[in-house]
Formats: structure tokens, C-alpha cells, sequence
């Protein structure tokens, strides 16, 4: 099983390595009659590309995505969306010494003892170039979403020792996409790049957070125990790669929280319904979203490839020796980080709207079951 | 649901349309090591393209197969196989008089009442077109199958009211590709030719059926009830288009059978272990493949699409009206369905062979859980 | 990998042996709401059980169904529905002569070879009591179709060369239940009653088919290609133990017909939509449902447990040996697999309304979606 | 979809509500020939149990459980294993003031809101009651993996403000069931002991967190990306009721640290195998597991059952009410916690263990693939 897979009835399907030829995915269970075009996509993937600033690899990848199928007419035709990203800027060479030797720390050894074969090409698979077709798909389900009035948005909201104070949605709106560091706090932003510049100078790298929040989220979705929200977030973020925590809600302060505290009380809202009078839940209760804003938090380590001195061991040899990973490397992985932690929240929200039929499985014009017997020779949105 | 997916642990996933812009899958699972590249995989495309012969359609594709992941330097990296195949030949402008209306027993009513739009190229992707990804998988298949001793093959065993007599498993690889038709026994395929060409020449088309066998089998695949070899070949079978019909073994003749004549008494083999005496059991027993060869057989119906003229109903004008299926169609389907029952008698086969434990998922050259740790800078076979 | 779960949204996932403690099922994604007692399982799972005639075996099993969870105050409550089922009648002393040699055709030999252990209890996991599970989890789905108007019956259409000519969907639902063979055509059923005593009277078992169909099915079901509506209902009735064909619309017989005969042309219906004049397509166009009557046919084979001498091969002694398979069992399996086929019918079906998004998944009252913030103390029909 | 089922290979699929008539699991893909009884289960249902200190809540459950199927003369048969324990001191009128008023920051609000209905028995399918059912299929994991080497165990290392330091994994297997609280280092349980008694006492509860580590585990598990081991491990830790972080290797610290600090270089083992110098990586790279031990930590808020009172809004009155939780609840859950985050570990790796073919997915004592054709009358190793 190669783990290519995420979602029940939104499901994204993805192959490449890179070095490879292409890169590609194929999105199966997008409803009919959505707008959409290879622009709809490509916006997240120049948020996510490489080379868009001084602290990202220099890797020169134009990422344009082409859509191969399940679009006639610029509306989705609820069909099978295949796209593909050609892979122009691949210089294997640079990774010739670490070809009989694993990098640390990276899924080189563990990629080589699993399959018997040594994928020398920039990590291959395991390389963070895969995350290029999520950003394509997550785009499809940010669309989706935004119909029924979810809107979602990630910030880095830690580097190194520096951590930005909280920030409301709409400051991450506003401010998140103004600098190179994707921090909504622009005094912060500018000491994370600071940070990053010092370390980056010193040929080393260093880790970091991104904040997420989803607002818009109606009550009701959620399968628990396994498939909860929190669950399959959790899966869905860890899935990441660099990611060593997922936190939603109060994350890891929750362990020094008492009952009394954390707990929420209810109120009713304007229409009577009961409503918690706070969200120290973090807008998921029993596994299931409360309609409370749903906010978490990503950790991601320091990017393994550095200039810095390492050692590894020779297999071909049996010598152990001092390298630096040549190569072009990002100095820190959340800014863009950013569109791929969104692109996963938007792949598990819109995944649940299906699953609990909120979202209409074959059209989204329509009610879930209405299916009037009207043919449209073309899509009726496009008349 | 897109229903674009096949296999637990050898998936392929699809997409494309008739008359789109390119055809496409991702096969993943398959274990790293196998020797692949397009050549592989070129021939079961050429057996199932277009435009081979007299009695199948004029559209000239080369269906020519790019792998664009998961193999390096000739051998599989164990990671995801990405293939695309270009459609180069569709002419949509021949459908003009059914964008409005459906033409009789194909997908259009349904796929346009369930999605809402029509997808007017070709049948979009209610076309059988979509089965030469089905074809490029199950080449893979096949390749990995023969390693372990299993040989499969399909031929057409009855067109109309011609039936070929019971070939055997020689006969088959030797003779069923010697003809257009694709039938192992010589004097019945001049039969079905003559038969098909005069369908033909009345502007009409005709059904047929194929017989598969699959020699070498090892006993123990199955996952009874509800995943039982049979359960699952029907799966994979009924969902080839046009079929109607699904047989193993003795088929719908075992309702006129007793016990006594159908049961397979036990003896002993060479080795001492037991083996039935025949095989009325089609080499399926409780579900399970019983080391004997598994045979069946399935029906497809006649080509929907003919140039006689039938009667359609134009939702837009509400008019009745008199209408011929233009367009470059077969008159007949089994002889092009051959290497799709193949791909699909293999893509089940492999997929169970790796549910059992008979290969190992990570890579074919070592048994299962026998992972030393000798670390290769390329594949160990390409030395 | 067991096989014991089917279904991708309403799911059944069973357990238990012939001769075991219980047979289980836990039925997921039964929406909310639903009126549910045991009575409404319990008439279905008697229509299977055996020892209810003559024809059938007359082991003693009440099969009484308990319901252990996912229903409160008569009610379903959205949660899994767990169901136990106990065995009263196990007497496994029986089949002792075939401990060390497999019984011709059963499961026993396939089982032993994969799992290296003989589950000696009346074929353990094989046996056909396993479908038990299946009528209990497909009387739920019944209840959840009915309400959208979808009705369904099987038939025994054939038992050996005794045919029944083809009869209306209200003779099914009149006549089926009548007589101890379950045919729907009276004259036949008692032909096939005499011709089963005849075999019965000489130790022997005959084959034999079931005709089933669905009346209501709306337009739009079916994910083709690989989850299409027949690739699914071939899965599902290929599970059933004994099955050797599946087939729905004109079965293998379109092997035989034109082009021009089997293709439907289109008319209007009352409300001005496209309707197919004739339903030679069985109810399934492209592998979605069309609006007919979905329609088909599956063959079993004649029970493989007969009172015959057979010859079997003990792996213990290294002998051949001559043996009665002695114990309780049907000279003929359609009559009891009449539930059975209703059942994976319905589990078929109602797995496709959830898919399509017309049924809502958590709550059968409302509409997909429509969820209000009214909270009720207990189910809302309840009060 | 009821999100009742965890696993691809070794799948567990649960039933049962807090207050209903019983809980039960369905354990599918257990391979034949492992020896197993309800004493191999009991052990790890007592260590969840309630009413096993004063800690913990004082609901008198035995959980005993009875083991229906899968199980032939002492050893597993390959097939599904029905598991049920009875609920035996369920007492719902406890409830009554919120049977139309959410409990705060409990599933009352969400599972009303989604599925319509009030399952007013002590939080129904919510209640962390479901995790009886986990750790009974769990305990069949950590056998299966005993087998192969792989040891794992967990404790509490934080309750509140009061943190273990870190302790070896042979001290938690040392001390971790000495105390109450679960916590391997014995003078730091003494003070979460005096911890939690402060907080119960004032009728409140306290979070707290459990560090898991498993050792033995083969280089090679997990199928990145969205399979990998660490996505993996996510799903199931925050599947667990009340987890708001899951952490693996530095966590949540690795933000703070730099490349060169958190890499892990590499020397030869004793065989002359790369190894990692040091483990900061916690066992997974690239999302495959290193050989390295696999360690982490997740968080659990305090308990939302305190007999504080709260603020809830009643949807029938309409009003605003201050309430107490009566019942029986834990004033922490980390210590009832550890046997359920150990299950949770163990099922994930013992699925990934065939995943990757290290167990042979139908008998424990062969290797896969290799099936010989003796046949035993029972398990062979019951002899």
C-alpha cells in the first residue's frame, strides 16, 4: 500500500517524486457544476512554490498545473479531476554523495531498507515536492467549501524561540499573506525573518508552527471514535511531512487545565439554540464540530538539509563521512507550509460535508436527492 | 464516489474521458524491483486500441503510454506508478444530434440525470475508452503475476449464435490472437468474422461473450464472504461496460446439475497432498482458489451505438425524433474486451496475492519480512 | 483481510462459525430515526432458517435476533447497531469422518490450505449460516428503502431443468411465499417440489436460480466503473455461498441479440422526461440505474453436502476413502437463498442512496443537510 | 458513516453505548494458529476498568469479556473474532437534569445536533466507554506483536502542573502499575496522587497527558504519505476521547530546535548498519519507522463530568440552569488512559506489520507465501 490516498468520498490520489517526470494527482467525488479552472488551483500553488523569496529553496519550478479531465465547459462534471504538474527543475547531481549514504534525519534510510532500492532524486517520494499536488486538490475543496460559507486560513504562528500573540481571523486574512514568513503579526513576522536570516547565514535551519482555523463550520461533522474530526484532522496534518505535533482547541496547555476552566458553558444564541459561551474546545466536542470556530496548531522540525558539517555512514564503503547536504533548501518550513496545511483542513472539512450529506454527492446546485430529470446538454451554469 | 478505484492493496485509480484531453492512472502497491518501462505495457494497449482491424472502430488512437513516477533506471521504486495516455483523435462534432437527446441503452440519460450536465464528447466518461487504463494496470499485473508462475488468458468464445467449442489453455495462447476476432479455435473465428460482417453490413452490431482461465493459481486466495475470489471477479468483470453477465465454472449451467455430478471427489498428488479429481468446481471452493485453474466466462452485450436508425426523445425541444448513431464505433465488443478481462482477471489475482502474504508489498525480490539491511544506490537487479 | 465487512456507507461487518457460540453483525451508517424493533428482523431471518419444510435442513435453530445497541426507546440512534444471534443446534460430532479429509466441493480444503488449521465445526466460517448476518443487516435496509418507495423480491425461477415462465413483479409479491420452494409461478413450484423429493428420495441435491428485482429505484445510482450498480450487485450476490452466475437485464442471452433488438429507444413520460420505451437493459444504463425495474438472476449450484458415497483423500492416514457426508442439509439451496438475495439486493441499494446523497446519513427525517438546532430529549417520533 | 472501524488489514469494528445493553468488537484479520483465550484480554480490561481505585470512577463494571467466534480449541482460526462485555451497571436516571440541556464541552450537544436525538444514557456512543472495546481487540494486537519482538508500554507523565521527568522504557515497565495514577516514576505519583486528591476534593478535575514508547519495531512500517506511520499514529491517538495533542519524538519542542541540533547523525551498528546516533527523530522517518524505539505523548484535558456547578441552557424550557454533573466519573483520565493509548499503539503497528508483509496475514507460524499442503485436523500447535 503506498498511502497515496486521502479522503472517503473526496478522495485525492497522488503520484511523482522529486525528480521525477511529473508530479500528479486525481480528485474523485468533486460534485458537478463547479466552476472551475487550472487558475482556481494556481494561485495556492504559487503560495506553496519554490523560489518565491529569499527564505524558500531556490528551486525554480513554474508548479502550472494541467487539468487533464473532469472539467468540459469551465464547470467541474462531477467525473474524475485528473491534473499533472510537470517537474522542470530537477538536478539530481547534487545529491551524489549521499547517494551510497543516508542524509540524517531524512527518509532516505528508511525509504532504502523498505523497498531495496536507493530513489536518489531529492528524496524521491519522501520528498516535500508531493505536498504540490495537495495544495492542487485542497484549492478544488477550498472552492467547494467557500459555497457554503467556510472560510479557513493558516498563519505561521511560531519560529524558533519567536512566537506571535494571538491573532484574530480577520487579522490573519489581512495580514498573513504581506510577508515572505506568512506570520499575520507583522512585528513578529519581521523578527521571525530575522531569526531565519541569522540561522541561515550560520548554514543551519531552524523549526516552527502554523496556527489554523476554520470558521463557518456548521454542528455535525465528525464520525467518531475513529473517524472523528479530530481523528482524521490529526491524521491529516500529521500526514505532513516535518510535522511532530497536532494540537486542536488547547493542544498540550490542556494537561494543566482543570475541568472547572476548560469547560464551556452554555448559552443560547439569537435564534434560541444553546451555544458554548467560550471555545477552549477548539470547535470539536465528542469528535464532532460544535459550529464553534475549529483552530489547531502544526509543529514542524527544521528542515533536515543543511549546509552544516554531518555525519553519515558510507554503505558501499562501510566508512562513516563528513558531508553537507548540498542542494537547494528552505532555512525553515512553515511559511510555505502555510497552503499545505490549509489545503489538508479543506480536505478533511469538505470530506466530512459529504460524509454527512451536507454537500450533494453528483451536483452542487442542487439539494442532496433532487434530482429533477432537466438534461442539460452543457452545464446549466454556463448558459 | 467516483467508483474510479480498483484493489485493496493493488489500487489503480483513473481518470479520463472519451473525448478529453488525455487518459490517466496511478497504480499503487505494486512492489519495488520489477523490471517495467512503456514497452511493458505498450503491447496489451496495442491488443485492446482502436483501429486494429476491420471489426473494430476507425478512431485512431496510438494509445501510446507515458509513465511519468515509480520507476527509476528500469525497475519500480515501490512508490506510485503514474501512467498518462494522450487522446488524440476525438471528434466530438460527431455527436452533435445526441447533446440534446440520449442515444438508446448508452450512459447518456443516466450519467446526465445524475450529474446534471452532458458530457457530450463521446460518452465522456461513460465511454469504454476508459478501460485502456484498466489495460496499462493490468500489463503491470500481469508482469508481476508471471514472476510467480501464474499465467491467465481471455479469448472470445461466442459471437451471436456461434459458439467456439471448449479450447484448452495451449490452444488459447497459441491460436486467440492469430484472428481479428480474437477466438482460439481457427474455423470458428472465420465463422464469427463472416457473421460480424454481416451485422455490419446491415448497419447493426452484435453481442458475444469471452472465456478466461488463469493457470498456476496458488491455493488460498480469497477473503470469503463478502471479498471471496468469486465476489471479487464479479466486481471486477461486471464492471467492464456492456457486460451483462457473469460466470465461473460450471456457470449458470451448474442449476441443471446435482451434487453428485458436480462435486469434485478427492485424490491424491504427486506429492501427497489432496486435489480433486475435476474441476466442475471452476478452481474456486468456499470462495477460495483451490490451486486448480480458474475459469468463466462473461457476456457483453451488443454495441449500443449503430448506425441503424432508433428513436430518441430531445429533452430541449420535447420532440420525439429519428436519429443514427454517427461516429467510429465497433460492431462488435468482446474482440477488443479480451485484454480488458485479462486486465481485470490480473488486477484481482495480484491484488490477492498480496493480501495473502504470497508477495511481499515491498519488494519482489525477498520474501515478506525478510528486509536486510543492505542498502542499495539503485536498484540491486540493475547492477 | 477477513472479507466480512460490506458496504462503503452503510455498512455490515459480520462474524461467527456454523458451530460456534453466536453469529454477530454490526450494522454502520443506519441513519437516526428509524422506527426499529427485532420484529422487524425477526420475520426475514425466519423466511432463512432452517428447518422450516421438508426441503429445507432440519437442524433446529431459532434465530432469534438481539439487538444489543444503536437503538433507544424503539428508535435508531445514528450509532453502529450491534446484533447477536445465538446457535442453539451445533452438533459438530457429525462430520467426524471428514476431521482429516475434505468433503468434496465444500470449503474444507481451500479453509484448511490457507489458514493451516481445519475449523471441523460444520464448515466453521464457510458455512452458509453466515448469511444469517446478512438477512438481519438486509431487513434494515429494507426498512430504509421502503420508505423511499423502493421495493424489492426474489423468486426461485429454476430448479435443474424445471423453469418457471417469467412472472410479474405482484405475482412475486403475491405468490413467492406460498409454497415451501418459493417460486412464484404455483404450478411450478410444484413441479419443483416433486423433482427436489426425487432427488432428495436418491441422496442426492440439485441446483438451481433466483430471479430478483427492484421496483422504484430512482435515477442516479451507481458509481461507475468499478463501483458501477452491477459491478456492486455482481460483488453481492457472487458472495453468497454456492453462486456460479450473476446476471441482471437479459443475462447471458445478449450474447445473441443485436444492436438494433436490445438497445431501448427513448420516449416521453407523463412529466415530459425521457423514459426508455422497453427495459431490455435490465435498469442500468452506463452502471447507473435508469428509473426501471433493475432486474437479474444468480445460479446456485446444487449443495454440495449429499448422503451419496464420495471419495475423499485423508491427509492423516494418506488414504483414499469412500464417505456420506452425513448431517443435517438442503437438497437444494434456492428457496432458503430467496432472503439472502433480497437481502445483499438491499444492502446493495441502500449503500447507493447514501452515496448518491439521497438518503441523509444522520437523520431519516429530514433532508440531506437540513439540519436544525431543535435537540430533542428522545427520538422526535417518539412523543 | 459511524466511524466504528480502525485498521486496513487488522480491523476492529465496535458496537455498543454507554449505557446500553453491551459493548462488543469485531477483530478481522487476525492470522490462524495464535494461541488466545478471554484470559489473554481480561488483563488489559482490568487495567481500564472503573472502580479499580479511588481515582478512578466507581461504576462496577466487571467487563468480562466472552470471545463468540474466531477461536477453535484455543487457538485463533484466521477468521473474524466476535468479542462482547456486557454492560452490567448502567444507571441513567443519574441524567436526568440534562436530558434536555447539553453537559458543558460534552458529545451531548453534537451527537443531538447531528443525528436528532437525545441519547440521554450516561453520553451514549459518546461515553469513553467505547474504549472497553479497543482495549479487548488491542490486547490481540500485543500479542501478535509480542511475537515478533515488539514490546510497547505507556504511563502518565504529566497530570496538571506536576511532569515526570523522563524515565526508561524499562522503568515504566518497572513501576508504571505500582500506583494509582499510572505514573512510572514513583515519587512524582505521589504527588499527581495528592494532585488529583486537592481537585476532587473541590469537585473539579485536572488534564493531563501519557507518554508511550514501543520498542522492537522493525525499520520499514508505515505507508507515507497520508499512511505513514506518524499520520497513522495521529488518527489513533486523537481518536481517543478527550485528547487534544498528539506529539511524536520532540513534539511539540521541535520548533524551537535547529537543523543541525535535532538531526540525527548516522554510524554503523554492530552489523554494520547505518543507525542513528541519537533518537530525536522518536523512531519515524520520512514517515517510515528507523528501528529506533517509536515514542511520543498525548494530551488529555481534564474530565467535562465535575460536580461544580455549570451553566446549561435547557432547549425545552428555554431557560438558562445552573446543574451539577451526578454520576460516576474520574477526576482525571490519564490513569484509565494508558492500557487505551497502548491498544490504540498496538493495533496501528500490528497493521502495519502486514501491511508490510512482516506477518503473514493467514498463519502465525509460517512465513508468508509459504503455504505447505499439510492439513491438520485442529490448530497444529494444539497437538
Amino acid at each position: 500500500m503506498n498511502g497515496n490516498r486521502f479522503g472517503r468520498l473526496f478522495q485525492v490520489t497522488t503520484f511523482g517524486e522529486s525528480h521525477g517526470e511529473a508530479m500528479g494527482c486525481t480528485v474523485s467525488g468533486c460534485p458537478a457544476g463547479l466552476e472551475l479552472s487550472e487558475d482556481d488551483i494556481q494561485g495556492d500553488l504559487d503560495r506553496r512554490k519554490p523560489g518565491q523569496s529569499m527564505i524558500t529553496t531556490s528551486r525554480g519550478e513554474p508548479d502550472a498545473v494541467s487539468i487533464k479531465s473532469g472539467v468540459q465547459d469551465g464547470y467541474t462534471t462531477g467525473t474524475p479531476i485528473g491534473m499533472v504538474i510537470q517537474n522542470k527543475d530537477a538536478r539530481s547531481g547534487k545529491y551524489e554523495p549521499f547517494i551510497t549514504a543516508p542524509r540524517p534525519s531524512h527518509g532516505d534510510f528508511t525509504y532504502s531498507a523498505k523497498f531495496g532500492t536507493r530513489n536518489w532524486g531529492g528524496g524521491g517520494r519522501s520528498s516535500a515536492r508531493e505536498t504540490v499536488n495537495w495544495v492542487a486538490a485542497g484549492a478544488i475543496a477550498k472552492k467547494l467549501l467557500a459555497r457554503e460559507g467556510i472560510e479557513l486560513k493558516a498563519h505561521v504562528n511560531q519560529i524558533g524561540d519567536v512566537e506571535a500573540p494571538a491573532v484574530s481571523f480577520e487579522e490573519m486574512l489581512e495580514h498573513s499573506e504581506e510577508n515572505d514568513v506568512r506570520c499575520a503579526h507583522p512585528e513578529t513576522a519581521d523578527e521571525m525573518q530575522d531569526l531565519i536570516a541569522d540561522y541561515q547565514e550560520e548554514g543551519d535551519s531552524i523549526g516552527g508552527s502554523i496556527y489554523f482555523e476554520a470558521q463557518g463550520v456548521p454542528v455535525g461533522l465528525g464520525a467518531p471514535r475513529f473517524d472523528s474530526l479530530s481523528a482524521r484532522l490529526g491524521q491529516a496534518m500529521m500526514a505532513i511531512p516535518a510535522t511532530s505535533a497536532f494540537e486542536f482547541g488547547l493542544g498540550t496547555e490542556a494537561a494543566e487545565w482543570t475541568g472547572k476552566d476548560r469547560n464551556d458553558d452554555w448559552e443560547f444564541d439569537d435564534e434560541g439554540n444553546p451555544t458554548p459561551v467560550e471555545n477552549d474546545h477548539g470547535g470539536i466536542q465528542g469528535g464532532i464540530s460544535s459550529g464553534e470556530p475549529i483552530y489547531g496548531e502544526v509543529t514542524l522540525h527544521a528542515p533536515t538539509s543543511i549546509p552544516k558539517t554531518q555525519q553519515t555512514a558510507d554503505w558501499e564503503t562501510g566508512e562513516l563521512k563528513e558531508e553537507k547536504v548540498i542542494g537547494r533548501h528552505d532555512p525553515v518550513l512553515p511559511p510555505r507550509g502555510v497552503p499545505v496545511v490549509e489545503a489538508m483542513l479543506a480536505l478533511t472539512l469538505v470530506d466530512f460535508m459529504l460524509l454527512s450529506g451536507r454537500l450533494n454527492p453528483d451536483r452542487v446546485d442542487d439539494q442532496p436527492g433532487e434530482y429533477d430529470t432537466e438534461y442539460h446538454p452543457s452545464n446549466p451554469n454556463n448558459q
